[in-house]
């Protein structure tokens, strides 16, 4: 017995990866409709080695549909996702467009799977960073009760979609033949000025928003409260595209109400779902992110304690943005609302 | 009238940019000895129109020399710096070796061009990110207390060196040739494992200490409280190694004692020596690494008010670690020593 499920952005990165992971997670697909914009529509992508003709995404195709990822961008999912919620479809957006939303869950199945109860039709994947930072920081919290985090993230240019990745390729060839790299994608494709990434760093991941963070920077913080329960908590962050084509890292300096051992905070993590820990000083042994590109876990290294507080951790994370922070944490959720009977 | 000038490391990369600035910045050299290994003795170099042939590096090869720039490697600092202060040449040394002996001044000259008057014939250049991140640190202290500091790095290939840079540049080839990119150099040449850089983070930068933090972490703990005269002061580091030719940066998380707006800052660090602030997210200004390569300042940018505590900041700064980390910094060291009449 599946379900009929469709992809809307089923070109995009997270589009593709979401396929990938439905054959290695056996995901039950009954019939599968890919949809994306009238542009791609009515070319095909393979899937279980047959062909599917993309159909254009409108609020008809969803009939029939059972669950629908949408990972097209914010004005496709404001623009669709309600009409596809109302007619019976149980929606996991990939987009920002919802997240906030109080009647929306934003969820991570390792953190908080109950918030998955009260969905309404509509239930929101929360940001890439947000979620590598907030599996490692809810057994934390639990363990110790957090008091004040303080992030600064090394984030990978497939974060902001294949265009950023084709330019980080161009850019190096062009360096290696001597000409001026040129920039037309990143920071904001939309926005006027564009940057080189290639042998740069670029301190800007979406637009500018109040108090001169960036929205990635806000999504960070919001978000990471929403999904903890914690509305209060002290958290700031700031966010960076480094010349990685794959997987986040984050630099996550943490202050705790009880005082956690470097060795505690191993056992913790280790003990942890969705958590691999990469830590021994002795064989040179920590996350990176070219090593880790593909994995699903989200990966700990560099735990340190941090004596410039009375209760204070250094930790060095890093995963695979577009299977951890994007598809796989999706089919996570499509998963524990079947294990949930709430499909 | 000028002075008789020695540098011990004349072939790498700190040594060819010192070469650089004494021509750039007028220094008044009178005889100019290039000192390096025996492999390199007999080679010559191009200063000022002539060439130079490079002389072994030897307690005696300093007689007649007034001061002497350093930058050859802790050992050979250990090694010749003290003979050559006996016998009356003011040492300037790039190396980590003598930072933090108590009787050796380490000096930023915008910071504490003071402790240069106790000096006894060595005198310290600080780590590179320690130099930047201080910079800017001191005039917020002497403004609003400094309370505690959290900072991560994004450092340059650079900074381990010419084959490190060989290193990034070939490994780009390989993965553009379609081959697995080797590693020879980074992290740390003399340990066991080494790791590609091209398109990866490695969150080592040199050997492992106490506590699980690099001996790079500790230098920018241990140096910034004897630099500030703050030998308490909270301050934890993470410092990561990115694939950037050169220019590091930082990003800097700051409590103080007093509060300060974004306005106050932009406008205490833009009237500070040695900085510069490029921040306009209006216009999506910011300090960028690739951008700012073979300049002098500090640049400080992302200048916001972090609300997760009472009275904290959150800054972006990027500087040319050759230059203000360690050749420029050395030489306005000398250019101090010759303003007070202490060479």
């Amino acid at each position: 017995m599946g379900y009929n499920v469709a992809i809307v952005g089923a070109t995009g990165v997270v589009g593709q990866e979401l396929l990938t992971l439905f054959e290695q997670r056996k995901f039950p697909v009954d019939q599968l409709k890919l949809l994306a914009s009238a542009r791609s529509a009515g070319k095909t992508m393979e899937y279980g080695g047959r062909s599917i003709v993309i159909e254009e995404a409108t609020a008809e195709a969803f009939t029939g549909v059972d669950i629908a990822f949408f990972a097209a961008g914010g004005s496709v999912s404001a623009a669709l996702a309600p009409a596809a919620a109302e007619q019976g479809t149980v929606v996991i957006d990939n987009t920002s467009h919802f997240r906030l939303e109080p009647d929306v869950p934003l969820v991570i199945p390792e953190v908080n799977p109950d918030d998955l109860t009260w969905h309404k039709g509509i239930i929101a994947n929360p940001n890439c960073s947000t979620i590598i930072m907030a599996v490692v920081l809810a057994p934390i919290h639990q363990a110790a009760g957090l008091k004040r985090v303080v992030t600064s993230t090394y984030q990978a240019v497939s974060g902001a979609g294949a265009a950023a990745m084709t330019e980080l390729d161009r850019q190096v060839r062009e360096y290696l033949d001597g000409v001026q790299p040129t920039a037309q994608v990143l920071p904001v494709a939309s926005l006027p000025r564009h940057y080189q990434i290639a042998f740069n760093l670029i301190p800007q991941i979406d637009v500018f928003q109040e108090g001169g963070y960036t929205k990635e920077e806000w999504k960070m913080v919001k978000e990471t409260r929403k999904i903890l329960h914690l509305p209060e908590l002290a958290i700031t962050a700031t966010t960076v595209r480094v010349p990685v084509f794959r997987c986040h890292s984050l630099s996550v300096n943490i202050e705790t109400e009880k005082k956690l051992t470097v060795s505690e905070v191993r056992e913790l993590l280790a003990n942890s779902p969705g958590i691999s820990v990469i830590d021994d000083p002795e064989t040179q042994s920590y996350p990176m992110p070219a090593v880790l590109s593909g994995s699903d876990d989200v990966y700990v290294g560099r735990i340190r304690e941090d004596n410039s507080v009375t209760s204070g951790l250094n930790l060095w994370i890093v995963a695979d943005q577009i299977r951890k922070g994007a598809a796989l944490n999706s089919l996570q959720i499509a998963e524990e609302l079947i294990r949930r009977g709430l499909l």
